[in-house]
């Protein structure tokens, strides 16, 4: 009886342990400072890894990033560990196996345990420039905030409520790439050679001309070239900024659905969700 | 006796005051009149920074640009010295310190207040070079502008109108560019360490590339980093071009319903959706 | 009587060549050659002015260029001039004094004398440049085919209806201009005295940056300028791509009012204008 | 009666055959995977025209190259062959003379002309240059996509749902490169007479500009042509968007109505407007 009281208490604790992890619930004060304390936490580590870069700031407080990132690693570590551990108080994972395997593949978890895993591969990987490489995946302990950010979610939303449109625009963005790219290796490859050498280097005039960015690096000089150029740049740009407005108007829409509630049915008067 | 009618008369002074330096009521002439004064006056004082800038305009005309200044000061602190000295006749502001102080603290009023403040400051300060920034302080004056402009007090309304999807727009930005920072500075930071030292100044790149403004000044030479930069310019721009989309939306509304409240059927006089 | 009747010819005559000049009603095959015979010398016109100032092909055809312009000034001023003489025949224009006096200060009729008057001012002028001038305004032949041309009187209706919303964007666009021309002077005087030597040249950058058209003439170097840069860069992008949102909506709207026919009132069935 | 059985197989074999080359209804296996096969073919032709342009890879792997090009070749020709042959079996080509012709003219049987005859062609050819530009037509081969890719049909339907909105902005595009042109030119001619020559030279200005990628190559210096390069920029820009804004709509448009026909009412079962 003690025994399965102990076992009570101990799936008592880990469901408390879940519950502060997890995003907080209104009214739990401690998961909510528990929260608090880990996008802080996030947040300086994005800090320290910008400030970091710039070498007389690393030179200076070497130190105190060095332990800072320690105790950064040991949270989230523990945070991860946490997490694993306590998962099977939720129905989804409750088998302590094939339940924790389960929660361990969720892409949040990925991404958590991505969010340490340089730091120990660090210690293992003999080659500097791999060491340093670790070092700036750090940055992407920024995706931790996903689990936090209402405006993440919703761009994920809006761009899977328009995923047709976007892979259509896709393909046909692909598709203009490579034309554009040919034609102009055609016109400027001889006049251009070091510019133009072939189509994949071509891909990378015709990428910055399409979005309308226009370094400056790479642009036709030959009369074919331009004329191509200007014929590519008229017709193209408006296909590289249709996801602009597809993702824009889903944007507006999905703001405006989760604003104003449910649309009525004008026949029955009832809300279609 | 006597008294009580002085404090009538002087209250009805106030008011009087009030209502001249406050936006024009309709058929009020005396108060258009000085509207359109103090507009006039805040352009001209807009045309002189700009023109007081160049250096042969501003060597030949200094003594005209000086008291134009000095009028133009004079004009501005009677107006602000009679708004805080006759904001009492409002019921809001009737208390003479706590009404008043209120009314300092108001946004408008903070404007006027800094609109003459550099000048009586520049006779303070000892550094030639505060002087020089705190003259170029004028050009704020622009912002007394806001009283009058309709077209602000929109645009204003239709900010406030989209505030939660520009928010979110403005977060998701920020996350781009500090990953695309991050990326560029991995992949570009050994082939140009001039152009890409560190993550803050990567940023650079990241926002003249992500507005696709594109000077020039920066772009990437490594195949892996015009691989990054092509894959950011085509994910990100359309980011960036979001808040356009939500403000030009918002914008296109509010005019709307300023217009034509509800469409009304010439027919039967009955309203339309 | 015969005096009548040849008063009557004499203005049945009047009518028909203003039919003939005017554009073509359905059936009118007479007026309908006449308006293509026009168009296509305003076309050959355009390309004659395109392609005269090709030095090579303006050498080696010079008289060609020169009889096929007197025989164009020829053709347009007689145009010119039977509009005007047969002007009196339309009710609106019936007194041949003053009818006339406002038949020619019609827009389109200004236009008319403008593409003839600068052949006849080049024989007046003494000064060579002067005449290079005038031979270059004959590219503004092209707005005679605003006479013909749906497009350009749609286009015309789009930018009549959202009037409103388009000049509080330019006043928008003004300010922000301002300012910005105004912060990159104080942020980038000192380090680029050649670039950024008062306001009024600073325009030009802003200009430049917040179309995101980016030559890469001119741009920030200094820390601050380049913060300043990326702030009005974010944000001022949005409100120069306004307008385009704004036409482009209203472009959309007009046509789709053009091509369905006119809505009906829900509650009566009849249609609203 | 043999040769009527014969005459009815082969007519048999035909339908059989056109069915295999035409895109697979459901539950054609045969069909689906020659479908697979080829467009598997195009999209490698499309890789090995782009791979092929690089010269090391070209050097390398030239037998390589070689023999997948006539193994392409021999299979399109296959296809094009079988197609024009089994056509007939189609009630709408069911003459053998005239329906076969009236297939072969139809675009996608061009396409799959165009997409083979280049290789026959460089035989017949002695000149090195024209061979060299009939390789790189390979690319070309890409457009028999078209046959298979309902993005592509959907993209042709966006745009000829706009037909007219997209004709009447492309006049005015034009109109706008040359009167853009021709002022610069005027502006720009005597400061920059290398990079504004004539007025052809400085349209490659204008859409550079206009659709504002600016790479910098050319730009105005005058004070006279910095401010009609600043005016052209504010106004035009709108006007090379509109296509963008008018394609996007209709895109939209045009997928909706694809996705949800009506909308029902889950409660009463009744369609929504």
């Amino acid at each position: 009886m003690a025994g399965a009281e102990e076992v009570q208490s101990k799936s008592g604790v880990k469901m408390r342990v879940w519950e502060i992890l997890d995003v907080a619930k209104p009214g739990d004060t401690l998961s909510k400072a528990f929260d608090i304390f880990i996008l802080s936490l996030i947040f300086l580590n994005v800090v320290a890894v910008i400030l970091g870069s710039v070498k007389e700031i690393e030179d200076r407080f070497a130190p105190g990033f060095y332990w800072f990132e320690v105790f950064s690693v040991v949270v989230f570590s523990i945070e991860y560990l946490g997490r694993v551990w306590s998962c099977v108080s939720r129905k989804e994972y409750s088998n302590p196996v094939t339940g924790r395997l389960s929660f361990i593949s969720k892409p949040l978890s990925v991404i958590d345990l991505l969010a340490v895993l340089p730091f120990y591969l660090s210690f293992v990987g003999a080659d500097l420039r791999f060491i340093r490489a670790l070092r700036l995946f750090r940055i992407f302990r920024i995706a931790k905030l996903g689990r936090y950010s209402a405006s993440v979610r919703l761009l994920g939303r809006v761009i899977k409520n328009k995923k047709e449109e976007l892979v259509i625009t896709v393909m046909v963005m692909v598709l203009l790439v490579v034309l554009a790219s040919s034609f102009m290796y055609m016109a400027e490859n001889e006049a251009q050679p070091d510019k133009f050498p072939d189509i994949p280097t071509a891909m990378w005039w015709s990428i910055v001309t399409l979005t309308t960015v226009g370094y400056g690096d790479v642009f036709p000089v030959t009369m074919l070239g331009k004329f191509f150029a200007g014929l590519i740049a008229i017709l193209g740009i408006g296909m590289f900024a249709l996801p602009t407005g597809i993702i824009g108007a889903s944007f507006v829409e999905e703001i405006h659905r989760h604003k104003s509630g449910n649309m009525v049915c004008p026949h029955c008067g009832k809300e279609i969700g």
